[in-house]
């Protein structure tokens, strides 16, 4: 099934093969693999844009290096594809991001090509650096070459920085590849992506600082023995003109480009000139994302990840129209304007997600209300603190799995001085295809053990608007309201809205044989599988708990008094989650009633769609049926 | 109480007694507030050295600004003692650090004038612009101004960085003070640094670039109409020679300075000149930690909190030596030496700690094995997970509360891959006098949600270095060793080390009544209580689990089957600890006994002692004894 007019590719099995051709053969090479990324994307739905941008650097990297000898770190592995197809993964390339198929992402379970874990922004450098150290305190006979390729969005995160502002402490060879589309998913913003606009806008910067050095010099304007004997500059100038001028180098990294990113000979040259100096270096590329495919050039967050479409008309395949649910990101994002219609001291904040997110329907309606802070959730978190601790309402709005990186910040810029920060946490639960880096399954844990935090899940979409209106009309401390990525279940979502007293549950099913605590919107599939138990014989009661934290006391007195089978029910980890908290009141007040606890288990879990991941972890309606029919 | 020679000072208890001095005024007060703080740490220990280098500074600050209605956001908060002397507090400055006192850092519940918590470094940007930006959407009628104070140690951080990247991306006035000394608590490392000192030493670099441009354009080598005619230089020369030589020009920040820290009236003139500029902007500082007591000067890393001493002669109290148990940082640090001679692929890395970790041990006995990263956690534990995925074992040593800002990492870059990484989690539990910023009590709750992970707390030295034995021989998967401030309770710690199966925990009294299941040092305690308790007729059983994860099942069933009530204790939060892994464990296996669990409750614990902080959370001897002689 693969498609015509890729003979050279199919002789590439593995790099080694690609090193075989000689450097004229190349550019067919990317040509070839561009036909097969839209010829397979077309039909398989991943990260589109990215790795077309990337075509002529990833057949450059496995040129010139000795992969895998030599390590790869990519930076956010969407970018990677056709590194996976030059690296023995062609013919299963139609299994990515599905179940027991390949991973969306760079992951050296799947491959030894695959250097590093690469699903969260900006890690690559701090990983490679360490990779780089390593080579060199193990003394190998062959010097290893570490590589990290990063976005120009993920080298503005703060671990980015870090990782750079360490590289040049310590002896090593690290080699940064800087793939710049002047592109996050949406449009790059800060300070660091405009001046890396500028370098390029320059053109030729890099090349001309030292044709002015050079050309100062030659016009004794400048004369290193005397430091500026005849301007009566000091030697500051001449840092300024080589050294200083340019934020790598002032963090003593040695700077390359920009460059050309689709010249893959042009590339390979310019690897082969570096690739063995000594010292820390980055070679900027300049790049477009969805090169060589017209429609994701003109649209590239359209095409970051676009579904299934026709390759050759670039018409994109959407589901049939109709009476169907929204998605949770479009209830929120609307719902959020009308909030801000009313209250204009709503603020959103999204780090680098407005169209993931649907913040963008605020950042329309309401640009000076609206912050894209780019990739960089830590400062997310404590810029909203700033806001909130100046009386504004914040909504930070973050995906579960990247809340992670902002956990120092929920504890110590929030919650500590309970600051009305209003959490709007996305895609949390089981993500599907995206993955094990990106599943939202720990945010439970970890938020419920702060102090002065409040935790919701609404099961619905109607749930979801009163828990966001209430946040913003009570305006105290922080207030988490999670729910996943894709649609619920109510089609008619535009409810009126009221306040839900905080730590009230409810209850949707009456019965005496055991009862069902449910959060979230598993809590739908949980109603299903009440009502065909009911039709079993097994009669229980249901309970849509919507707050973690404060728990419902009064239900549970009631469900701890007079059951002695409960099953809690949750689509986040089960090691310190939901079922916990219920564990732990069942014990603080003297109840012993048997209690299962259904979760997502005690293990990473790889891809797969959404369905097929709540089967196997246990908490789809089929297993919590078995549960409510079991014997125990 | 109150020194002599303070005359000045004590007229002034608010700011704005201060601005009714005349500027000429100034250096008496900054004489009088040294003065002030040498006389008060001598005998109420705390941070010195910061605050004394900051004098000049947080006078110009309060003199140049309407205080509090403009906000001084300071980053680590420990430079702060002056401000809070000159802000309502210098009456119960004696009670800085102690229970019921003043915060050692600023705390806005304390105090108006503290404008944001200041305990975790590098977050003032991010609080300060969005502070900043709120006061423009208020559209207050006095714009209100806003100024970040910020150490060129913590302005390395990745946070702080995500700040810089996002200060411009929005019209506000943002003020960023950057008190640069040098200095983290230990010596100031990364490019960064090296840039920040390069500055400096190059004499006026900021006035000579401007003195660059214009005597090329006096000597017509720039033509700003015909780009670079002569020397056929394009705009980027002048581009490079007015904005992008400067890394925080680069992103849009105007750069003033560098000037001199201690000359105050020279500050406040500065501060006046550029209060009103439009836009973001810096001032650079040059400061020289513990400025003004010679002692401190000669060694700032002592002096950053040196305890007591005596002020005339600078000599520090300590306590008597002899017969007396070591730090557990100490026990940690000559730990790893004696590990890394027999093992060459023992590295450490400590983010900024080298001294208060002890690894400092390390870094004088193996300094290619060593690395520290400066304040930057997420980078720590990213750099150790490459070190890891190269095939070295490195130990990452790293406080609680601060790992907190590696969450994700762990999470990301460590478990998902499985590589052995140990983390040594120092000032695990209550930390005493720094308070409720720096207490490490979430991270059992933390750790133990995420899979791969062992999670180890010893009781004692012994079993510390038994644990750091097990994990580097092991060398499987993550492993995190939590061990508190301060010192345990074994003289002769230096034990031949062996190694503890995983998992598996010990007894240490039988009993029938009721068993106790404690992790941690505060097992001592417990074994206290449980012997007194026998005293008084109760027989209990105690067990130092060892593990929180994996917990020792064996133990567990042996418990739930014999036992109706069990105790369960540790030095962390209650909510989602050890104790709740207890009630994981009963559930899951059908026991049902009753369930006590001591631990730090669901609120924010403010400073004072340990001892005086364990009586308040209920986890010292008596409130154990109690739970093991109530009536229950």
């Amino acid at each position: 099934m693969e498609p015509e007019n890729i003979e050279l590719l199919k002789q590439i099995n593995f790099p080694a093969d690609l090193r075989k051709l000689p450097v004229e053969k190349l550019p067919e090479v990317c040509a070839e693999i561009r036909r097969f990324l839209i010829d397979s994307l077309a039909h398989n739905p991943g990260h589109f844009g990215s790795s077309m941008g990337a075509v002529e650097l990833t057949v450059a990297l496995h040129y010139v290096f000795d992969t895998p000898y030599d390590r790869i770190v990519w930076d956010v592995g969407h970018q990677a594809y056709g590194h996976k197809i030059l690296t023995g993964r062609r013919e299963q390339f139609d299994t990515i991001r599905k179940l027991n198929g390949l991973s969306g992402f760079p992951n050296p379970a799947e491959s030894e090509y695959d250097a590093f874990i690469a699903g969260h922004a900006s890690n690559s450098i701090s990983a490679a650096l360490g990779m780089a150290i390593a080579t060199r305190l193990k003394h190998e006979q062959k010097e290893r070459k570490v590589i990290a390729v990063i976005g120009d969005a993920s080298i503005a995160g703060g671990l980015a920085f870090e990782g750079l502002n360490n590289a040049s402490i310590n002896p090593n060879n690290l080699l940064i590849i800087l793939n710049d589309n002047d592109m996050a998913i949406d449009h790059n913003v800060g300070g660091l992506n405009e001046y890396l606009v500028n370098i390029t806008t320059s053109r030729g910067y890099n090349k001309l600082r030292y044709d002015a050095y050079r050309t100062l010099r030659r016009f004794n304007l400048i004369d290193e023995e005397h430091r500026g004997a005849i301007l009566r500059f000091n030697n500051s100038l001449k840092a300024l003109l080589t050294k200083q001028q340019n934020i790598f180098e002032g963090l003593d990294i040695r700077y390359f480009g920009p460059i050309d990113g689709h010249n893959v000979i042009n590339i390979v040259n310019k690897l082969n000139d570096i690739k063995n100096m000594t010292g820390p270096k980055i070679l900027h590329l300049r790049t477009i994302k969805g090169k060589g495919y017209a429609p994701a050039e003109k649209e590239p967050t359209i095409w970051h990840a676009p579904g299934c479409f026709n390759p050759a008309t670039g018409e994109r395949k959407s589901d049939p129209e109709g009476n169907k649910p929204p998605k949770f990101q479009d209830v929120f994002g609307h719902t959020l304007v009308e909030l801000a219609e009313k209250n204009d001291k709503i603020t959103v904040i999204t780090p680098a997600m407005p169209t993931g997110s649907s913040s963008c329907f605020m950042m329309e309606r309401f640009p000076h209300r609206s912050f894209d802070v780019g990739i960089s959730e830590e400062h997310a978190v404590t810029f909203a603190a700033g806001l909130a601790k100046e009386g504004l309402q914040p909504f930070c709005s973050i995906y579960s799995t990247f809340l992670q990186r902002a956990f120092d910040e929920v504890i110590h810029d929030v919650a500590i001085q309970n600051l009305p920060v209003i959490f709007c946490i996305d895609r949390a639960g089981l993500v599907g295809e995206d993955g094990v880096t990106h599943h939202g399954v720990f945010d439970i844990s970890y938020l419920r053990c702060i102090p002065n935090m409040t935790l919701a899940a609404p099961m619905d979409e109607h749930t979801l608007r009163h828990l966001m209106y209430t946040a913003q009309l009570l305006n105290h401390g922080p207030f988490a309201i999670r729910y996943p990525r894709g649609s619920g279940s109510q089609v008619d979502w535009r409810c009126p809205m009221h306040e839900i007293p905080i730590g009230k549950g409810r209850q949707l099913c009456e019965g005496d044989d055991l009862a069902v605590l449910s959060i979230g919107p598993v809590g739908v599939d949980a109603l299903h599988a009440v009502q065909r138990a009911r039709e079993a014989g097994i009669q229980a009661a249901l309970y849509d708990m919507i707050f973690v934290k404060p728990l419902d006391e009064e239900i549970l007195h009631q469900v701890g008094k007079k059951y002695k089978r409960i099953i809690t029910l949750e689509d986040g980890c089960i090691t310190g989650g939901f079922g916990s908290a219920v564990l732990e009141f069942m014990a603080d007040n003297g109840y012993a009633p048997r209690i299962k606890r259904l979760g997502i288990p005690d293990r990473f879990i790889a891809q797969g769609s959404v369905k097929e991941l709540h089967r196997l972890c246990g908490i789809d309606e089929e297993s919590i049926y078995a549960t409510l029919t079991g014997n125990w």
